[in-house]
């Protein structure tokens, strides 16, 4: 089972990180963590660098696609999309968290399709006729999107439940003790207080006018 | 803000990236990744490094030290152990995520304190003089644990709160779009079935005694 990441730069690492934690533990996977330019590649908020190995151009094909998103999506690298392009027909699963699902769109592998994404950026889907779709996890045939961050965690039990059946997810989920306890219930735009949600839009909005990370 | 979070070989990545997520997002934040010998560090799956680009022996001080675990605590560096026991006294908050409680707990830092750590090794938290408590996150004064891996996503959260004020964390909840939906209900041993317990036992012995990740 090969599992491939890629990352850019300024990527949101848990979007990455997440689904990783729990698809590497899945029976004889094998995951490959790959970018345009291999190397380091620093995350969105900038004080974090995980290391892509593999060029993007040598992978030629992946069991499972995990693409993650970020603030880096928003003027995304041809060549990253090409790449999509190119090796969506040779997996099982082609997968994204975050905006990710952007780049997904970018690629011309959401056309038609019912997608999520980051709750601020979730409309732009339907620049690239994928049909916004305000659920956390989206599956669409050999698709599947995941809302914000967090939520590739959900995606990826979810997934693994598909690969190798729901006792190895649960077994998985155990492993992590993923039994979450969020101390607030403000995880949503709606569940959160009004404020709060004006108060995080005119955070990304100031920080897009800045060229900073979401 | 100072934020230090040090990693050792075979550590676990989203025990480390869950509350960097989340407590990189703080006003002022500045976040160093550490270790007794800077650069790459591999995590326990072994497919995945990030970057420490900074030794502990020059990180003199910190305000809030977050210690990942991971199977890399069972043999713990005695030199990252005495780094933790020095670095404490300067925190305004020491925390860990699973088993990194026992490298706090190998530092001398629970000694009669409540703590809690990953299901599988929480009552090796008692070798060192600490209170094993079965809980999600605990907090005793400035020191507080979370248990096994995901359950650091909630303590940052929790620590947000404390450091900047509710609203502050209620608004990183909402940016990571943290509303979690587990597809299963196995996240912890008194909810998952027995027999998936037993596997995940029997899994994490067989990977012990072959010197695997757990």
């Amino acid at each position: 089972m090969n599992i491939v990441i890629p990352l850019f730069p300024r990527f949101t690492v848990l979007d990455a990180v997440g689904p990783y934690e729990v698809l590497s533990r899945l029976p004889g996977a094998k995951v490959t963590v790959a970018a345009v330019e291999p190397g380091l590649v620093r995350d969105a908020t900038g004080m974090l660098q995980l290391d892509a190995p593999v060029a993007v151009a040598d992978v030629k094909s992946a069991d499972v696609l995990c693409v993650p998103g970020g603030p880096g999506t928003r003027r995304p690298d041809p060549r990253l999309v090409d790449w999509i392009r190119a090796i969506h027909p040779t997996t099982k699963m082609t997968t994204s968290v975050c905006t990710g699902s952007l780049l997904l769109a970018a690629a011309g592998v959401l056309e038609g399709l019912p997608a999520t994404s980051h709750w601020f950026e979730i409309d732009r889907l339907a620049d690239h006729g994928a049909i916004p779709t305000r659920r956390r996890i989206v599956f669409a045939g050999k698709v599947a999107t995941a809302a914000g961050v967090s939520a590739g965690i959900d995606l990826a039990l979810a997934l693994a439940a598909r690969l190798d059946g729901e006792d190895v997810a649960r077994a998985i989920q155990l492993a992590i003790e993923y039994d979450p306890e969020p101390p607030f219930d403000a995880g949503s735009v709606e569940k959160a207080p009004p404020a709060i949600v004006e108060l995080v839009r005119s955070t990304i909005q100031k920080r897009m006018a800045a060229g900073a990370p979401l």
